[in-house]
């Protein structure tokens, strides 16, 4: 017991702490069976008790026996610190207003930083203004984006490969986030771009059948052709859907899985004994996208053409694994671009939720619901009365509807004035909530439109595989 | 310490020994790690090995931690005994050299006896004389054979399904058997048949390229279509091929893939956490194909037809997996025909090998191959001089030569004859053995002949998913 009592506990990982909750938790089972004296026994229960408590400070989530805490760094040798957000496909989770603590996280998920350098070689190699993603640290984080550079400016090209899982037909404006700079890439590097559906995941992790799931996949294209894609030059698929039409998909499916182990996908993705061999098998099927071997109509048979992975940081830990295994199946490891997460109107402690119809502006939402939406429910950083605020100021770093305009606002000007005037106190919460309903109102409505007029012929066109118009 | 002394450990299932092992280790450690006096260690510390080489006797294997007894009657609450024979895909093993015990293989998994009064009602419905393979007991178990027929004598009809793993170009004898079997099925029955070549799991399970696997897949097509198939009423597919071109093969795949758990497969199959996702994923491929919707151009569409899977007992855990899973997906459960294995050269106690060459008769052998693989290799059960034999009769119970007859030579008197002349010691292991050699020479060739007139339009035309000549 001595080493166990003389141990600085704050020193140790979760994975440490977790090893010293079993371990004493094998030895009051073992006091018990053995009939040992009743102190010695309590002892020992207080020193688990207390040693779990440890635990659940640590990593923020109960001991379970038998399940170690999920750990996403483990690829790249992170730990997780007491205060540390949790970001993985599933969850994201921070205890600070502002959002998550994105610099952390590069440094845990061992990517790299989109610096001002990495702007300016992207504004040079295609001759267009960054997009305001770019400008404004949306998109922050990357791996490899030197190395597509720099084959670009040597005149080899690569392909764009995004995705959406979509578990309802609703689509709120933070989804549009990975296409609106999708669709920016494709056109100022015109390259091809894929668009994976994944609705075999939403089958396997909803309660939904296959017809459902891919019913909303075809709702989710009709949005997302709607942001505007060139049909020739963006194949868009659902996995129930292309799996079976593709002869390379599969092939490449199989090879990831070869390489890839239950202990492996256990440490990245947290999966239990207990979980479907389908979930346990699906991130090799959200990898296979990554090789152009798996669309061979789409890039006519050419088989090692670079990829580049514009997506919300959350989805990193299957790329992550893909860069791990390509190598060791002779593919080229995909480059990626990570963006932030888009807050919930409720504050950025959160993603948004498709589930909750307060959480987020919907696509489908009407002036007047966007108008009322903001006005009840976006977190202010405004104070509590109006004396106050023109006393002291709003603050810029938790206000919902600033944060919104980030992402909305094209004007990098008027942005910057709208943040001295509310951060001064001169622009009052109300004002700057009336701003973001005259931003999203008409995008809103411009995208609605824009929907409407999406054909299901056009649906199929995209949904066809075919070469793609482009030489490499 | 006295709960465990007393009990009788040989009454206790391998999985309650697996726990006292692991709960007495449990013990020993915190002894160690709480200073206990030194005879107290060493007493727990005998009990623990005693233990130990308890579960050892048990489950024939050494004891690891975190790796519970493999048990493939899980599913069916069966128990294994000490003096069992380990069935399982990957291996075969038995101490006897009479081969497995089938009576308490059938106990064992839960399935049924073929027996005279289901033999008679094949013969009525079909009007045809019992195949040679089960006036024998050659396929000698079965599940729901019952309902099969029953509909059958309604006018309701089944498919077939079998399969092959092709991890070699090179096949034998042995091999035939379900396909001899499958073949006689498809005739007097008049159904379909399609025949699954697993060579992703092939790929998964062994150092080969998938390019490698599909080869041997196609070159084992070959020998399957020299079996002499109705091209008419038969598909022959290979996963790697197949997948990516049926709408809905995957997506039965991924709903057997969604009812399965890590926990379930590592129960019937033995995978540990260092499986790869590949193979811990595979058992839902081989289940797909008894589903008929995983065939739409094959059966024009229809959905729930009753499958029948004629096959050799070390796949049952795979269908007793997909029988657990059907109902769950609103499926058929498929219905089954056990064989039993064919011996090596060397005696029954192990299934033969395509990588030894000298462990079985290959269909590429000369006749001097075969002739001279038989009077050296084959294992004789007559007497160690022919005094001895003549005095004291050969046992035909061991005698691969005469269990090799009971599979080749169709006629049942001249069997009877030539076992009761062996058994008398009135007829020599040479003498047994010609009539071997005289009996699979000209059945080799046959197929040899058949094969070469197989070509590659043919390899096609049964690879090609088309609507098969059948209304349901």
């Amino acid at each position: 017991m001595a080493d166990i009592e003389n141990c600085d506990l704050k020193s140790l990982s979760p994975l440490q702490l977790f090893e010293k909750v079993t371990e004493q938790g094998e030895k009051v089972r073992a006091l018990k069976a053995g009939k040992a004296p009743k102190d010695e026994i309590d002892a020992a229960v207080r020193m688990l008790l207390s040693l779990k408590l440890s635990y659940k400070t640590a990593t923020g989530q109960d001991y379970q026996a038998g399940l170690p805490p999920r750990d996403l760094a483990s690829i790249n040798n992170g730990t997780k610190e007491e205060d540390e957000d949790l970001v993985d496909p599933w969850t994201v989770q921070t205890s600070n207003a502002k959002g998550v603590d994105y610099d952390k996280l590069i440094v845990r998920f061992g990517s790299s930083k989109i610096d001002t350098d990495l702007i300016n070689r992207i504004e040079r190699a295609t001759g267009q203004k960054p997009h305001r993603f770019l400008r404004r640290g949306i998109f922050f984080s990357h791996r490899d984006m030197d190395q597509v550079l720099h084959a670009y400016e040597n005149k080899k090209s690569f392909y764009l490969y995004t995705g959406r899982g979509p578990s309802s037909q609703a689509m709120h404006v933070g989804h549009l986030i990975p296409f609106i700079f999708t669709k920016w890439l494709q056109e100022v590097f015109d390259v091809p771009l894929v668009i994976q559906l994944t609705d075999d995941e939403k089958y396997l992790w909803k309660d939904l059948t296959t017809e459902k799931a891919y019913e909303y996949a075809i709702e989710n294209v009709k949005d997302i052709i709607a942001c505007g894609f060139d049909v020739n030059k963006t194949f868009i698929f659902s996995d129930l859907d292309y799996l079976g039409t593709s002869t390379g998909f599969y092939k490449n499916i199989v090879k990831v899985q070869k390489h890839v182990t239950f202990n492996q996908v256990k440490g990245i993705f947290g999966f239990t004994d207990s979980d479907c061999i389908g979930k346990i098998s699906f991130p090799a099927i959200q990898a296979a996208p990554s090789f152009s071997s798996s669309f061979p109509q789409i890039f006519n048979g050419k088989e090692n053409i670079q990829c580049l992975i514009p997506c919300a940081i959350d989805q990193d830990p299957y790329f992550r694994m893909t860069r791990d295994v390509a190598p060791r199946i002779g593919l080229l490891k995909p480059a990626l671009m990570h963006s932030v997460f888009f807050p919930a109107l409720q504050g950025a402690q959160t993603k948004m939720s498709a589930s909750d119809p307060n959480s987020s502006i919907f696509l489908t939402d009407s002036p007047k619901q966007i108008k009322t939406k903001i006005n009840k429910h976006a977190f202010s950083g405004g104070r509590d009365t109006i004396e106050e605020h023109r006393k002291y100021g709003g603050n810029c770093d938790v206000d919902v509807s600033f944060m919104y305009l980030t992402f909305f606002l094209e004007d990098d000007d008027r942005l910057e004035q709208l943040k001295q005037a509310y951060t001064s106190g001169e622009l009052l919460t109300g004002e700057l909530k009336k701003v973001l309903i005259e931003t999203l109102q008409p995008l809103v409505a411009a995208h609605q439109e824009r929907r409407k007029q999406v054909t299901d012929e056009m649906v199929k066109q995209f949904m066809t595989p075919r070469k793609l118009a482009f030489e490499f």
